[in-house]
């Protein structure tokens, strides 16, 4: 079982590997989204690489998302807050989204053979499944708009430190060694070892905060969404 | 004076910007290698993407260096072992190069306004320079063909350590502030930090452990090589 991190998007098809479950990380606040809104009962997620394809779907009646920037583009009625899907309006619903990076990342990886939507909200339930799995692991950062962010690499090292932790893994990527030494470093307090970091300053200026306290606050929803064709299910 | 920290050639359109200083790092062994060269007297390098090029000036009866994989290409005098270049023989010539991952770092940024050669073996006059150009910098670590990697993000970390010591420095990339936590990390024993880290592990099978400790001493070579035309000169 062999652990890679790829920091962006752009990078991935270095790290594709036939037979690998790749976790998609935009904790800042994609994929805390969608694990939310999984955990709020949404049936189905449809995640778009451009807002021009979500609008689409919600001209054939879906529900839509989109976000650009840190904020909800005008038009929709939700972006990537995960307080949007704390919300009885989208159980059972069918919801197609589109991120500035985290569907990007989605879009990136698709010819893998499984992906798996992880956060920190739902890290131990994500560690469990691909312990028990045993196959090779890409962990695929969003980042932001193709560059390294500090939060995706923090949510990274979590995986690598526990999988390390727990079972013969085998680790010969310097980006997975990287990032479990800077979780080491932030653990015990996230929320303050993020203060500086580049999106986390971009959403402070957007007042999201609580948002922020939130995508830091580890398990707090045990579901994974995966994808199944061309939709995020749940596991 | 903004510092960012580019983790591989591939990334660095994103990250370029007219006037930036770029420095290149390719600690094991490019960049080390070249920073020898000059202080061993060389007068004139000329980085090539391809062995061929290499091969060619080869023919045109210039000393010429080409090295892939870690081991010197059948035909050529030298590789990217800065031992090579402690050598008499090179006084005074023009070296064409071609190296795995560092003259692709150089290539990748050849647009740049001015290109610098960094590595721990020149680290403090770096910096030095740095602070007199008040210009923004971009560190573009050579990683591994295109992967991020360790010994070059902790070279791009110890600058970011001593110019944001010494200088109204502006950080707004996380890459660069992930780089000083991990010199931060490493600085006390940087050998033993990197004992495990992919590019050490394919030097130990090629039993370079001399050209290591080399490249990981500080301050050995108080010289800058930087780009001219498409020459690495003296500066």
């Amino acid at each position: 079982m062999n652990i890679e991190v790829c920091y962006t998007p752009q990078a991935y098809p270095l790290f594709h590997k036939e037979n690998a479950i790749v976790v998609i990380i935009d904790v800042f606040r994609a994929t805390s989204a969608i694990v939310t809104a999984f955990y709020n009962g949404v049936n189905k997620m449809i995640p778009v690489a451009t807002v021009e394809e979500a609008r689409e779907y919600q001209k054939n009646g879906f529900m839509a998302a989109a976000e650009r920037d840190g904020e909800i583009i005008e038009g929709f009625e939700l972006g990537n807050s995960p307080f949007g899907y704390m919300n009885n309006r989208i159980k059972g619903k069918t919801i197609a989204i589109s991120t500035t990076n985290g569907t990007q990342a989605i879009e990136a990886s698709k010819k893998a053979a499984k992906i798996i939507i992880g956060s920190f909200i739902n890290l131990d339930v994500v560690c469990e499944y691909l312990l028990k799995q045993q196959k090779d692991v890409i962990l695929v950062c969003a980042g932001w708009k193709n560059k390294f962010n500090l939060e995706d690499t923090l949510f990274a090292g979590a995986i690598v430190e526990r999988l390390t932790n727990s079972a013969t893994v085998t680790i010969n990527c310097d980006s997975a060694i990287a990032s479990k030494h800077l979780y080491g470093l932030a653990k015990n307090d996230l929320f303050s070892f993020l203060q500086n970091s580049s999106h986390r300053n971009r959403l402070a200026k957007l007042d999201l905060e609580r948002d922020i306290k939130y995508c830091l606050t580890l398990n707090q929803c045990a579901v994974i969404p995966c994808m199944e064709g061309k939709y995020l299910v749940k596991m």
